[in-house]
């Protein structure tokens, strides 16, 4: 299944992708805008499949042009810094011996194609895309990856927005950077963790104005979906909703020779293998 | 004014205290078990006062042994590390030069006297009494320390828990050891802004099964909360129910020569001037 919101911002209905066909399901997201914690601790992923099996659910036309939202309303989103061995090179880090934490708050969350606004006196606004994964039921202390990775409730396109200023020159931690209004846009789909064969075999692509900047795979990883969820156990309490944005491969504007940050009027268009895609154009606050 | 929130954990009743009177509330915050953005966006405090002056709310009786919970739902809690003097000073970290920004999760907040629990293989497990401050209005750009001190809706004892292996030993940023289950008891109250005639004037005081461990003020922060409030909004946008902890003074486990760290059946008291006292007991999780 592939869980999607559509209509004006705030307004959002849920709906869901399965075999080419679309079903509205407010039946039983209700006022809901997204796929949220309540949703998923109320099962809502196996009563929106009992309900699409039962023939129950109302079609719906996907193919309009009506805006998409966030599929996911996060509760809390963690993400990982400096994962692929090429992006931490590029970045001259240190490679990590363990994963680097580091936190968005949900409310930086917009659709796959709303605008992100640069914010006012910036000068190095940047881009990474990432994969990200959707935690579908609690987890505490969990040292087996593999039963980690069965946490997983879906995975779905993030852009990790990141003010490099912000992020590294203005003292203290990383988040002052990550955490710009509209710098975490979600979606288009959360797409159920059983459509996607193997979480380190997707492949990643992030253009800027039509040149590709960004084209790696997952399965670079430092720290695989599974080891990063177990990780992340140790220290803190997942909890379904949640959202791990699980690092960016090379290619980012900091790593190259002229640092082509984004600039007002710049379209990014990224995707992932399987998750969709996502296009925004960015503009000054 | 002076909200709060009693009942058992998921359940609690909103109420205020006002003039020494206590009035249940629930008629203004239906559903909710705290005060949160929506209330504050839909002027849950002027209807408030509203309702005490047109003495259409229940009173109750605030005498019972009932439990406390959190009066704040927040939306984000942004926190500001190293932020006064002789607390820089005692954990040997240069004075800042700008605000240190780290979060916390929503997730991490109980009640002012709720148990917190001690993380697996802690064995830096610290305490941090703070100033919370919480928004009332959306803030973005300020320049203006007064003028983003306007925002303040009030302010909040917040317990912001600590371990200290997690936050400084193992790469990164901060966050990972600020953001264990339970790490920050709120309340009891949430006092109005025009109740305190200056948040720099305020006393915090904290022990540890009885002994004094810390006793500052708020006039010994580096970075006053209106400074930190416009320095914030130059980075993010602050929404009505974000929360800041705005940083502890000396006296931290951390800072003194025989670390005494919290252990299982450690109970913690600790209060700030005007509003209110916690009291917590530690358990191992």
């Amino acid at each position: 299944m592939r869980f999607f919101a559509h209509g004006p911002r705030g307004h959002e209905r849920v709906a869901v992708q399965h075999e080419g066909t679309a079903y509205d399901i407010t039946s039983l997201t209700g006022e809901r805008t997204a796929i949220d914690r309540s949703f998923l601790e109320q099962d809502g992923l196996a009563r929106t499949r009992e309900a699409i099996e039962a023939g129950t659910l109302p079609q719906i036309d996907e193919t309009s042009d009506e805006r998409v939202g966030t599929p996911l309303t996060p509760g809390k989103i963690l993400c990982i810094g400096l994962n692929y061995l090429d992006h931490a090179r590029e970045t001259h880090a240190e490679i990590p011996a363990e994963p680097i934490v580091f936190m968005k708050a949900p409310d930086t969350v917009v659709g796959p194609d709303d605008d992100v606004l640069i914010p006012r006196g910036s000068v190095k606004t940047d881009w990474e895309v990432e994969l990200g994964v959707v935690i579908g039921r609690t987890v505490r202390w969990t040292e087996d990856p593999r039963e980690a990775l069965d946490a997983v409730a879906g995975f779905v396109v993030a852009h990790d927005v990141s003010e490099r200023e912000f992020q590294i020159e203005r003292g203290g931690t990383w988040d002052k950077g990550k955490n710009c209004e509209t710098f975490n846009p979600l979606g288009p789909y959360l797409v159920t963790a059983d459509e996607i064969a193997d979480p380190q075999d997707l492949r990643l692509r992030l253009s800027v104005n039509g040149t590709v900047r960004q084209d790696g795979t997952t399965a670079d990883q430092i720290f695989g979906v599974g080891e990063v969820i177990a990780y992340l156990s140790r220290f803190m309490t997942l909890y379904p909703g949640d959202l791990i944005n699980t690092g960016t491969p090379a290619g980012v504007a900091m790593g190259m020779p002229d640092q082509p940050y984004l600039r007002a009027g710049d379209v990014v268009e990224l995707e992932i293998e399987g998750l969709g895609r996502q296009r925004q154009t960015f503009r000054s606050a």
